[in-house]
């Protein structure tokens, strides 16, 4: 039985939308989870009556670290609240997996604080699923964790982007493709020219050289990477093309499926247990899906590969 | 009389559609200007027959820049070729405005050896016209020619941005914004942190703080400015909603705009003259608005309002 954690009281919307994601996922009747919803218990009682304990266990959390407070500052003042409490019951293992759509900045914070890094991990990154024009997904990695970064972290994230890759998105042998501002060795800003050196000559990843802005939404390469400034505007333009989609009223599938809700949320990579990291405006679908992610997180031992790739370089 | 030139023989699709550009530009009558069309004269006769002198006049030249082959080197072995030619009778003032949709990296080397930079201009920048929701046009600066930055550069950026889009986009006082990772001050790598404070204290621009890349399509900030490695991801990836149209036949006014043929080509910011750099793959009508854009250029004197800032500083 896998013991997920969720915090309630995060994100724009909650908890009524968080409420809502439980109540729909455990609609599905999945067998083999259990959700642990960490919030106002009061509140939390109403608005998921019946539970089965069996499937869903509310655990009361006393306070809130708000979308705006200083992260290190709130999670050590705060406790109790129905982050740091998550983390400390990830910690302990009384959970398996933590998510959470509040203050990204405190779920860093706790996840620095609770739980280990994968051996050999330089720095931890954000992976995000990007649909392709083909019907297929990519990886995206790192898309805002890390503003400045060394190439050595452009390599391990391609390494942390393949396993994920191999195991999440069924690709035998995913390819990695660094994204630059031209095709040839030899293009781009320092960073992506000591970065091409390194990822060429890493035997643990199918290394295809450079792509290029317009790659992006087509199949070139299945894990892209890049530091997490420019990731984090990659992502923020890609999934904008829903909002272009419904402010314009085109009806498109392809479109519709840049939405963010449909991956829910960004799963953590380089630390030893699943923590993802929700948009602020996450609402139910997205919890759904973030609850989804998570089970298969850890159905697939994603995270045990991940620890095998570091292990093998 | 506004005198521009065109390398007729770069460019994936040169010469018969920068002769159809030439061709179509022509027909609109425009008074005013006169196109001087670089490239195999006998070719050239062929494909514009029957010039009237007035309105455009054929060059020859002996040789091309291809694609691929060394700027440097190229323009420096290759003087008889279309390029050369060009910056040759850009410096000398037989023409006034230069264009080229062949190899970008021999433009730029052509245009550091024959014209200057405008004075207190430290790195000229690549601006790109950029089509917003609202129909509103900004412009991302820069987009590629400078891989690396340092604040200052941005900086700058912002005052060529500003200076261009007061002249060029008719916007009384446009707003500046950087793009970033989060909105608020104190985001971002430590470019975009140390940009911040020079922007923010820059009296002759009107900067808005930061934007982020959901923005990008809206109009927070009419002139965008980030690193060219970053600017050239985000304007490859803009231009693809073209792209996704096309292959997904959604019909949209918005997405077709997106098209890099609407603007045509990228003028050089911050070089005491107008080039105009295209697309390797521009089309007839790509000719015809880069065309238009040097015009224009010229006519509003956009370059020299670009000095006047950078004496004002």
């Amino acid at each position: 039985m896998y013991k997920i954690g969720i915090d309630m009281m995060g994100g724009d919307y909650a908890p009524t939308q968080a409420a809502l994601g439980v109540q729909a996922y455990l609609l599905q009747q999945v067998t083999g989870t259990c959700i642990y919803a960490i919030g106002d218990a009061t509140i939390l009682n109403t608005l998921l009556p019946n539970l089965n304990p069996t499937h869903c266990v509310i655990v009361p959390s006393h306070s809130v670290i708000a979308m705006k407070e200083h992260p290190t500052k709130a999670f050590k003042e705060k406790q109790d609240s129905s982050i740091a409490i998550g983390f400390k019951m990830l910690k302990e293992g009384t959970i398996d997996a933590f998510i959470s759509a509040g203050n990204t900045g405190a779920m860093l914070v706790g996840t620095h604080f609770s739980i280990k890094t994968i051996p050999g991990v330089l720095r931890p990154a954000i992976g995000a699923v990007f649909p392709r024009l083909d019907g297929s997904t990519g990886l995206l990695c790192d898309v805002g964790l890390n503003a400045d970064c060394k190439p050595e972290h452009l390599n391990q994230f391609a390494v942390l982007g393949s396993a994920f890759a191999h195991t999440m998105l069924q690709q035998h042998k995913p390819t990695v493709g660094l994204l630059n501002i031209g095709e040839e060795e030899g293009k781009g800003n320092q960073l992506a020219q000591d970065s091409y050196a390194l990822l060429k000559q890493n035997p643990s990843i199918h290394f295809i050289g450079n792509i290029e802005g317009r790659d992006v939404y087509d199949s070139k390469a299945t894990v892209m990477v890049c530091d997490g400034f420019t990731g984090n505007i990659v992502l923020k333009m890609a999934e904008q093309l829903y909002e272009i989609a419904q402010q314009r009223n085109i009806k498109d599938d392809f479109l519709d499926k840049c939405h963010f809700e449909t991956y829910g949320g960004s799963p953590l990579l380089g630390v030893s247990k699943p923590v993802i990291i929700g948009h602020g405006i996450s609402q139910q679908k997205a919890f759904v899906n973030m609850i989804t992610l998570a089970a298969k997180m850890l159905e697939t031992n994603v995270l045990g590969n991940i620890e095998n790739s570091f292990k093998a370089i």
